[in-house]
């Protein structure tokens, strides 16, 4: 693992250099993903069998998490992209698989998914390989060379599929101009009629015993989601930090010559240190738990709630932490630490609009009823 | 008043109208400021028979809650203004005020002010007319017609000068680029000999009796600051509002059909709403102690040490209150809300960078001193 | 007013002196009651032509907030007094209402009511005069000369009627034993076949153009426990801050000598003191808004409505602020004011306790609708 | 370690049964201490060779984290216990150790330190085996069987004995009447000549090697009070949970039957729970770093800096979080739970006190300063 965290702190020092000029310019991520195929770190997770570097979820998270305090939206493409990979394998499909991780490796594909529980279900042909539909918004798509669409067929089968994201009927709208998370490529898709590689799996019924199993991607995304938000309070308090230590001049009144020697700007500092420290370890056991319930063949319902509720404490401290610190950083920095050139806010930017995703205070809730009544929250894509 | 509340609001709803175009646009606030004078705003405090409305800080409060909450760089700029023409009279050259104060009226000037105190003071000659130097921000100055000028003479008196802003050796930088407030006009503004209209006064020594009441400006700008603050925090509820119930969706898990009858969303809109009607009634507070200072020609170092703490206690609340606003709506707009064309982050942007202005945490350490030990903080460019 | 002021505090020097002795002890505020009769406190609101002191509701509220900053129970004894002499006069019975008032200054009676709305309702003969049920709580009533009491008779009429509190047929069940508010006489009483010495009316229906007025109380009684909440903050803030001042020993890596200039307690202190500042003011303002729609003889639901939503923002302001002033104090203070000598938990005590009263987050709520939609409250026992 | 944790959840239970009137009650902890020593949990570190159980800090820590939250005093009490044992080895007398180490398990020792820094030293004769003067607290000393006694001696070194608490000259003063933690047998001592049992040890140079090792029971008393608090946060959160389930009735406009339905509650909790687990992920992590420096036999001035901030993290967060449960429950228990019977109140009790034994501002300042400078806080008595 360590080696692979050192290859994410040098990808991460590149994409800190020019952070704020990538972000100001927007578009997609086309050069940032150069970087990540180059580095390797698209094929972390292909088996070593396949061509890949055979790592699993905990060397993902330790990546995830230098490369999203660097830069949040590369840091959520890339999560996504661990866990569209990872989801090949849930499928009872492993020749498909095992072929497309494969070619992940040797042609350094990009994964990720298009299917918002927000929009309407895209339109399957009945044999799934026929696409039609728009969705509002799908990060890391329009980046992507292969892409994870969920779908309806006219029978009513929920199907999910594997399909070249160059295929002719696919067209990105580009119309991601958001306020933070500018550069993960989150536009709208439209697909009409387009040709799917491969049908990955059928969504089961819920008695089926791989029901509980074949859920866990919505817990996934919750979790990488989590996982990002963290990386970007810890990514907004190492450069605040580093310019409170370098530029900011200390208050005349404040008795003290430097800046670092402020005695307010030392407990908030530690205050939110102490705070990230803790929400860092709460999305770490997550992550385990995760990692441990999806290695479970036999995961049981129960179990699979179990885990629902961890992630969402997870999500509950994370967001509130990653809002926090990336707004508070300026209070420690400084009045001239709002110039545009510094882009200190772009950390608030991200939080803010990953946060919204989904209402943390819901997430809130199901660990609230977890705690008082037991109950474990209903699975659906959120949960 | 009402009246003038009335042109206010008026005004106010046109600034809303193209507030997210104007701000990404950038630039001098010269519409805007035109806007203000057609709507005789800008000659809103000359007295009556000097060619203005006669209204007093009570009406200008009123005027600027308004304009601040639509577009708080605007509001900005107008609240210095009022304080700027206000300090014509505060200094002892009575013909000069009225003259200066009747061109107002007459021309539409505005007044801006370059003397903040955390750069070097600039130079003037003895005789004061002569003035030499740069700031790096003055408020308001690349848009004004007229600046209230201090600087340092050679045999170091201290002196506030008026100034043709358009007058030769005087450069407006343009570096103005910051996260918020960028209607501003805030950026550096160089002189190379540029000459002064008028020596408005002198610094007076501290035993000097009228030392106090010409100390007053800078508890004058710290209220303009939390009005301006208060104000942010009340446009960015106001239109988060509005989302909410034209645009918002209720969440799937929420078991409402409509957002606004969302309990979560309900109770944080009403604590937000609560708090800024407190926080705003502390500034009222303020600004009518102000006004009873500046009405007092004897005032004492005592009175004005007890206003001053006063100003503080509002300047803290306001602050803390419109960040949290700016930052927490949000969360009871959606994911949508995070789209740029909504711009709905500009509160928080304009939040953050106006409470940067001086640290708030100071202030608090300035009502909390006085609660302590009843003392008041010594006067400066900040308190 | 100001005399009524300087009387409550004398009064209020009075109760602090052994508050944390008599708090420990417990039991009906009988002392205390006689402390604020003899000091003219029962009688303050009773009109000068019946033999009271003939003042109305700001000096009410100017009384309470010295004598609940001092002993919260007693304050809150004593806005409720306030409140049913109030009431008395907004019956349509005015000899009664004179005919009570007048024996009220005369014999010093002190008032309760008897009408929670979380229990059953208690039970009256047809013509009101025959009482029997039984009531949770009841603030102020064992302590009380005379109750207003409130029932439903067999026809269902709701009538409201005043009762000699020694009345035979009347229990009190001392059941008062809870962590704050241990001097607010609250505990349950009992009613058996108890006789009415009048009745003050009847609820009337909705439609009954006085119902907006009659549904005033409800109001009335949130917004005095607004008040004594903001005022236990105070008496919080204050207690603390002398025991800072005079006992508190600086911390030894704070790097100063004296507690008061540690930088943190300054910060902590000013800033719980602003907002306090501001808490006051909403209460003030509100207590304003009630007694302008109490005069107003033809009040609609609609203004009752708007008062009602101002009543609730200054009851979730100071709820919060009561509650995290009492709490956070100790930080100030240090280790050894944890001593039970000091008795500096009973603000918190006190302040959770009220806040509890009913909860805070629906007061929260109606304001947020009422933001977000112009719905005022239903009128209630709450609102 | 599972095992003990089943012991550690009985012994919690039969604390939890009466723990509302043992408090009320006060006095020393026999019984409970009584209780523990049945259980073996005194013995539970001495090594399985000196009679003892044999288990480490890990399941120490997670006894204390049963024990704790059912009762705060008690579980404070084990804690130091464990940690004075556990010092004894740190001296370099491996026989006195064991000796002392084999009596505890034999006879059931509790053991207690006497060396708070916030008093004057104590005074040893030169030899060390002589004791006088007097510390102001000392927690669990009056309940205890042997003492950890710190003091120095004519000559001005500073030597740590271990005495017998029942020995001639020791007075306790039982004067601990404070708000929270009131069981935890933390009254004043007084020494008059008595005699210790066996010198362990004398404080290094600061050169000495084994000086960092020497000085890591600073960090220990850190860790047990942050492991204290969390526990604590964790109790008053089931306890309240518990009652919420069982007692608490819907608010009326709440528009649920049952109050575990409520939304505000339902969130609120969520939120206080995950913000607890994070927290005691990062006590737990602080913890595991704590028992590997131990083991360090040529621990480094570095490496035990980096603990010492790692654990005032745990503290701040520990601290923050347990007040802050311990406060707000009552708003998701709702009134009724105010009553003295419930003793629900003795939670924020117990974490006001703790949290006060040395300012969590001054800790989060030294995690701050780690972060900005890399600097690591001196040791001393707290850190």
């Amino acid at each position: 693992m360590e080696q692979w965290v050192s290859v994410a702190r040098e990808v991460a020092a590149r994409l800190s250099e020019d952070a704020v000029q990538r972000e100001r310019v927007g578009g997609d991520p086309v050069a940032e993903v150069a970087l990540l195929r180059e580095a390797g770190l698209l094929a972390l997770t292909v088996p070593a069998d396949l061509g890949g570097h055979g790592e699993g979820w905990p060397t993902a998270h330790a990546v995830l998490a230098e490369v999203a305090a660097a830069d949040a939206s590369v840091g959520h493409v890339l999560g996504y992209h661990y866990l569209h990979l990872w989801r090949l394998w849930q499928f009872d499909v492993p020749e498909t698989a095992a072929s497309l991780a494969k070619a992940t490796a040797a042609q350094g594909w990009l994964w990720a998914g298009v299917a918002n529980p927000r929009d309407d279900a895209l339109a399957l042909s009945e044999d799934g390989f026929t696409i039609t539909g728009r969705k509002f918004f799908a990060t890391g798509a329009s980046a992507a060379d292969r892409l994870v669409v969920s779908g309806v067929t006219p029978a009513g089968r929920k199907l999910t599929v594997a399909v070249d994201a160059r295929a002719p009927g696919i067209r990105y709208l580009g119309d991601w101009d958001n306020l933070g998370q500018r550069m993960s490529a989150s536009g709208g898709v439209e697909f009409t009629g387009a040709r799917a590689e491969a049908v990955l799996g059928a969504q089961p019924d819920d008695e089926d015993p791989s029901a509980p199993r074949l859920s866990l991607p919505a817990l996934g995304f919750q979790l990488i989601l989590s996982r990002v938000l963290v990386a970007t309070g810890r990514g907004a308090l190492a450069t605040a930090a580093r310019y409170t230590r370098e530029q900011t001049r200390a208050w005349p009144t404040s008795g003290v010559e430097h800046a670092v020697d402020d005695p307010h700007t030392l407990a908030a500092y530690g205050t939110l240190s102490a705070r990230l420290d803790a929400a860092e370890l709460l999305v770490d056991q997550a992550a385990r738990a995760f990692d441990d319930a999806a290695a479970d063949p036999a995961l049981s319902w129960e179990r699979r709630g179990e885990l629902s509720v961890r992630v969402s404490a997870a999500k509950v401290v994370s967001s509130e932490l990653s809002v926090e610190v990336a707004n508070r950083v300026f209070e420690l920095t400084g009045a001239r630490a709002t110039a545009a050139r510094h882009g200190m806010d772009r950390f608030w930017r991200n939080a803010r609009t990953l946060t919204l995703h989904d209402p943390a205070v819901y997430k809130a809730a199901e660990v609230g009823r977890h705690l008082l009544t037991g109950a474990v929250p209903a699975p659906s894509g959120y949960s």
